[in-house]
């Protein structure tokens, strides 16, 4: 592999010039940046950034630590988060769980290894307590961390609250809650809460129907609704925690014969891909998912740069009205 | 932040004792390695990958390159090679081109510069031409680049022609395909040709319906799929290129009123998330997803130890039928 000096010779200029053109220091001609980018085309010659980063003990990557890829919900917030490190200069390492917990202390320990600027965790196990002293800044998107640096979240309650007066709006008396997870608590909880205050105010009978992790990771919720609906026949409005969950509550309530929105109203979380792409078209609680992942990136950045942050920042959600209610 | 030193006389052992263990080179005791570890938490020290990194010349990161994150083929796609990377232990790197070429260049250099052990492209434009001798490996997974390492694509030749038969076999005699990107050439393509071989083969009147990068980055197909059915109104077929057109295509016929399956089939090819999750589910040409991740990660891992590898592998797909034919 070609060197900096072999870069130098090839275009006639010192080492030290060279050197302060590829880290733009002080006062550089076109006609010479232009000459050295041509020979290091030429050679086939790429700084080394690995020792870069051991200088400034800092590899300039954030480790995004997901429990899912493949989920709708965060397939779009990776790419969200992709976009704006990218923006902003960081690569991103990315790590999945699969809801494993062991897994969340081995990958945060792989970021620290590897001097990662910073850590995004949208996970939330117990293991991570042991690594509240170990210096790098965790952000956490839609999970509680009490040791985390700052958390970036959806305001669920107002999702809730506006889920529950939408269908009680189009005239639904007997309602469902799909898919919060019992074995931890997050964020995400708050969507029934909120949900369950505006039955109880509107007096609609509402039933929570819990789900677990292993639904969660297999996106795999069709049994647990067929059983529901056959228990609840008289069910006039369903909310679902995701889209995923939605576009199975469609497919069930067709195998059930139940027209959907005639006689089911159905209202989803999130507003990724499947809440668009299935028949009915679901009417949806929109998370501002590109607006959580800048944010969540820009909060890592100001903690880097030294910058007092807010330790818990809520963005607002609205409602998206489709074909289902 | 502590250093080697300090976990030395934490653990009252010799510096090139504790290096040793963290290396694993050498015999040692149980109890030498539990001590170091123990004094290793207590001070929160963790080696520091880059300077080993640096040593070797090599970061074990794989680059991984994609046109998009969030389509259900890639997103399957890159939790599959996380899943390999992992066990292998690598770590992968994330880079989205969004469909833009300049970028592809961008991110082959930044994997160069931070000595990434190899490459695997998912997307195909001919910036990376210049890249030939870098001496990274790449790997294409369904893209054609000639100057790459190895490629790893599924049959998406017999994948047509399985679609062209199961079409046919239903009583279809008029068939659209939908979804071939016309801007560039790539191993997709292969499923339109396959398709309308059989279609030749057994008289069935064959209508190609190109789509454009556009298209796939917004994955928003319903516009011209309207067109067409709305200009073909005698077809009683669709072959669709993936999921994502399928699930669209089954919204388009609701609104037409075109009942599926009974006046259309409609085969789609992938089977990822969207397949499962529409109403009608679809069937579908099946990618071995999880074995093209696997294969193109071991592919990057024997180039790397110096084996020679087959420089085109292409596996199997199946054909999964499901409600839309």
């Amino acid at each position: 592999m070609a060197t900096l000096k072999d870069v130098a010779a090839e275009c006639g200029l010192a080492v030290s010039t060279v050197s302060r053109i590829l880290n733009n220091r002080g006062y550089i001609s076109d006609e010479a940046r232009q000459k050295v980018n041509d020979a290091m085309r030429r050679l086939n010659y790429y700084p080394n950034e690995l020792a870069r980063s051991l200088h400034r003990n800092n590899s300039g990557m954030i480790g995004l630590i997901v429990p899912h890829i493949m989920h709708p919900f965060f397939s779009k917030l990776i790419s969200c988060i992709e976009e704006s490190c990218c923006r902003r200069g960081y690569r991103l390492l990315l790590f999945n769980t699969q809801s494993v917990e062991d897994k969340e202390a081995e990958f945060m320990q792989i970021c620290s290894r590897n001097r990662a600027a910073g850590i995004i965790m949208c996970t939330g196990g117990l293991s991570v307590k042991q690594f509240k002293d170990f210096g790098i800044p965790v952000i956490t998107i839609e999970r509680s961390i009490e040791y985390g640096t700052a958390s970036v979240e959806c305001d669920n309650e107002t999702g809730g609250h506006l889920a529950g007066e939408l269908l009680w709006k189009k005239g639904c008396r007997k309602v469902l809650h799909f898919g919060s997870i019992d074995s931890y608590r997050m964020p995400a909880d708050q969507r029934y809460l909120g949900f369950a205050e505006v039955c109880a105010a509107r007096g609609m009978e509402c039933i929570r129907i819990p789900s677990n992790a292993e639904a969660f990771q297999k996106m795999e919720y069709r049994e647990e609704i067929e059983s529901a609906l056959l228990r609840y026949p008289d069910a006039d409005g369903i909310f679902a925690n995701s889209d995923v969950i939605g576009a199975q509550i469609l497919q069930v309530c067709r195998k059930l014969e139940i027209s959907v929105p005639d006689r089911m109203k159905v209202i989803s979380f999130d507003d990724t891909l499947p809440a668009i792409n299935t028949t009915p078209r679901l009417t949806t609680v929109t998370q501002p998912i590109s607006e959580m992942a800048e944010l969540a990136v820009r909060l890592l950045e100001d903690v880097t740069q030294g910058r007092i942050v807010p330790v818990k920042n809520v963005l607002p959600v609205s409602l998206t009205e489709r074909e289902s209610t």
